[in-house]
């Protein structure tokens, strides 16, 4: 087991989350400023919450809904973030969790580049990241193979890595997206990306 | 109508919201850095709940619960403000809200002294606030007399006063504490206070 100060973070989130959008674009170099690297783990909010018995937060009705779509907006132009609020919200992001894990397998650089490709294409372009197509075009725009990506998206070996992943987020008590986990210290929400850099500088306050 | 910008800051929270006690120590220096008082508005987050179908976020027992318990704490030590996680919790705020507003009617500088006092009692000095006799002793400390606050909490027109407040609370949108109201803006939260901050500084971001 590493020491404790130098493990990864663990980064967990959903690709429809607005909330780990914004921490997507922030905690790599957050931890690298105190030589971290950082595990991502895409998981399926879904299963997570229909586990845990807790429930989506943005209904966009209720007056906590209604709050949550402009605190989404108002958080990113806060952190400097461009935000568009997505005509399809929330949407199934299996397709886009298992080609991570599949370019994860091949070229762990390539994968990171592919998850900021999918949480743009979702939050800056409005594109319907939950279709296998335009999972394949936006790979396919980081050179990645179309038919090797196209038969992983529906291999049993991808099916299973992902279910593997929600299991092993829920163990470690992953409620919600985004959930940082620091040397065991659980973090959630990109409004604690302040906290988690704090804990990095003191190791824990 | 005031004009935007200069009117007063609506603060709304439950005296057993360990993130508005939070936000209570912090608010009224925060607004004054640019020249703005706060309104406070002490309310019943149990009506608030049954009325907008929210669930208490803290239930101590799921992962997210007890998450809660732990970032109260974190986020007390973040933001330098003393918490001692109180044994009885949540617990009924009925009583100190209406000495509240009754105090506030007579001296609106002693009622914060009060809202003060109270949720200090809770979260630091793990007192039992929900009890009419720790509000009367707590309120005697500042110089209130006992006889005239134990007839004023059993008073129809407090227990109307405190009806009408968590009305127009839910009427304002208010859905949980603390929720801040800056020139109709809303901000959910005490990690919503940088925001407030930046809000108050530029007009808007």
């Amino acid at each position: 087991m590493p020491d404790s100060g130098t493990a990864p973070i663990d980064f967990y989130f959903d690709f429809s989350s607005p909330y780990g959008y914004l921490m997507a674009e922030k905690i790599d170099a957050v931890a690298a400023r105190y030589g971290r690297k950082v595990k991502w783990h895409p998981i399926l909010l879904g299963v997570i919450f229909q586990a845990s018995g807790a429930r989506p937060p943005a209904d966009g009705i209720s007056s906590k809904g209604k709050y949550m779509l402009a605190d989404f907006h108002r958080s990113a132009r806060y952190m400097g973030i461009p935000y568009n609020p997505p005509s399809r919200f929330p949407l199934p992001t299996q397709n886009a969790a298992r080609a991570y894990y599949w370019l994860h397998g091949q070229d762990c650089g390539l994968a990171r580049q592919f998850a900021h490709a999918i949480y743009r294409a979702l939050f800056v372009d409005d594109l319907d990241i939950s279709s296998p197509d335009t999972v394949l075009e936006i790979a396919a725009k980081l050179g990645v193979d179309r038919d090797a990506l196209t038969a992983a998206l529906q291999s049993p070996e991808m099916k299973n890595r992902l279910r593997e992943e929600v299991d092993q987020a829920l163990k470690a008590g992953v409620f919600g997206s985004p959930h940082v986990i620091v040397d065991g210290e659980a973090f959630f929400g990109a409004d604690r990306l302040p906290q988690i850099e704090k804990w990095l500088e003191t190791g824990g306050f």
